[in-house]
């Protein structure tokens, strides 16, 4: 088994972030904090580089390689937000990058892959095997960015813990609970190890789209369980078949449960934070915000932070979701 | 004439809204760097308090009143931005506000103002004089807050000039020039104060929509020159009939000159910030970004702060513009 990261490892991918991520500011609206009864503190990763958080990970992963490892390219498969945060790294690496991407990917994930230099390779979510795509480049001797269950990806999205507590602090707030949009657990394994080390009363919440809650049944049971197959979801970039190994070892620790929140849910939260927060966000980056309404958290009187995780979405499915308001 | 507010009167504003409003962050996108060959800063208003930076101004002019003055309630016009920035002011003294809207402003606007408390008065934005509208509540006694041409109002918008500098200066840049949606010119107005006293080589243009590009003509001619009547614009919240008085007064010596843009270049440029900002921009809001593209400032290079003045726009006039992405 793999070690997990440990704060230092957060507070070194910190450093090496510096000054090339966006610190994306807390924003927060008056209309929704008086629907929730509670003041909630969005972190909008949807304005960092690349759209979303991945670009943390992935760069923190590529800066922990050798430069003879990085010189040999690097290979990953991704439904488009991972892909992008290995291609944006790769360029400035200035090394190659290979990724395997879903043929159904919204066509704006893939073009912006395309657009940073990477290859992208098409693969059929359902029928292919991903791992299996991309090993014939890890056997030319690519290293292979993975996803989330990995110390130094899980690491650099921990950063963004860092951001909240130190941001909570300027604010004179402390946090009650932070909510995580979660598919693998790269990103709340990496902010929990963050949050529990710096605020361990903080509550760290997983939330998941409905069908796709393996993460929060799986700490229900006290041990990994995967999804029912043949489900669908609009939240793209959430769509695992079970926890990661390690990012699963770390959440069952820190977490304090998962959530899961309807297709409906997540457009609605989609609709508010265009309509309150002057946010576009994706799906899959709004089930925290969806959550908010699940009446899993108590938010009276409390401070929430709710990371809004990506904003990569297509214009024709935006503008169908937003088309739909009551 | 009334005196032209100073730079001192842009601190004082800045200690009066501190705390109060959101410090809104520099954001710039690697893809429109490239696409315009500069470094591009986009301040998004879109994040403030009310969705516009109205309420900058809107809180400061409040603030400027007496205990007794601001007893008697406030009174405004205005299509919706300037409306909410004074509801929400008017709130947070709790006091009686009474804001006259054009009937066909964005429901989302009249439904904000409505939500703070205030009570809207509709009128009909091309029969009625929205002056004679509001006569009647400030011969009763109550004050009106006027959308741009005051000075405490101009210094209020005046701060995001104060921010723009050191924000800059924290990048490690000095800007070339600033890019402000105009209507009637308190934003240009007030930013161009602060710019010009703290970086002069720095040039402030105003972006206006096309047929109502009343400052870029008169800027052009040296006096104040009206709009020519029975056009209209989705850019609701610039239009006005002409220049304010004291706006033009400062905006004549500070402004490099005015860019008029196209509705289709406006919409375009929404849909860029949507794709590549993440943001939710209105139409008037979005001027500033479409004057990039008009080739009148030389960004090659360059380092070129734009400012998005605001984000409310409703759902199904989005919806449609983002739909129409090629």
């Amino acid at each position: 088994m793999t070690t997990p990261p440990g704060i230092a490892d957060i507070h070194a991918a910190a450093a090496r972030l510096s000054g090339l991520i966006v610190e994306t500011p807390l924003i927060e609206s008056p209309e929704l904090n008086s629907r929730f009864g509670g003041r909630i503190l969005f972190k909008p990763e949807t304005l960092q580089r690349t759209g979303s958080f991945k670009f943390r990970g992935a760069y923190n992963k590529l800066s922990s390689l050798s430069a003879e490892e990085r010189g040999r390219g690097v290979v990953a498969f991704s439904s488009g937000n991972h892909a992008q945060g290995v291609a944006a790294s790769a360029a400035m690496f200035g090394v190659r990058a290979v990724i395997a991407m879903p043929s159904d990917a919204p066509a704006m994930k893939i073009g912006n892959v395309r657009k940073m230099g990477a290859e992208v390779v098409a693969f059929d979510r359902v029928r292919e095997d991903r791992v299996a795509v991309v090993r014939p480049y890890v056997e030319k001797g690519m290293v292979l960015v993975p996803p989330y269950d990995d110390p130094a990806i899980i690491a650099g999205q921990g950063t963004i813990g860092l951001e909240l507590l130190r941001q909570a602090k300027a604010l004179g707030v402390s946090l009650d609970a932070v909510i995580v949009p979660c598919g693998g657990g790269g990103l709340s394994s990496g902010i929990s190890i963050a949050v529990k080390d710096g605020s361990p009363p903080t509550a760290v919440w997983a939330a998941e789209p409905e069908f796709f809650d393996d993460t929060s049944r799986s700490l229900a049971k006290g041990t990994r369980v995967a999804n029912e197959p043949g489900h669908t979801s609009i939240c793209d970039s959430l769509l695992v078949a079970e926890p990661g190994a390690l990012t699963f070892e770390i959440n069952r620790k820190t977490l304090a449960g998962g959530i899961a929140v309807s297709e409906e849910a997540t457009k609605q939260a989609m609709r508010d934070a265009m309509a309150h927060l002057k946010l576009v966000v994706e799906p899959g980056g709004c089930v925290g915000l969806a959550a908010l309404s699940s009446g899993r958290i108590d938010l009276a009187g409390k401070c929430v932070a709710v990371v809004l995780s990506g904003g990569n979405v297509d214009f024709d499915a935006y503008a169908k979701i937003m088309a739909a308001a009551a």
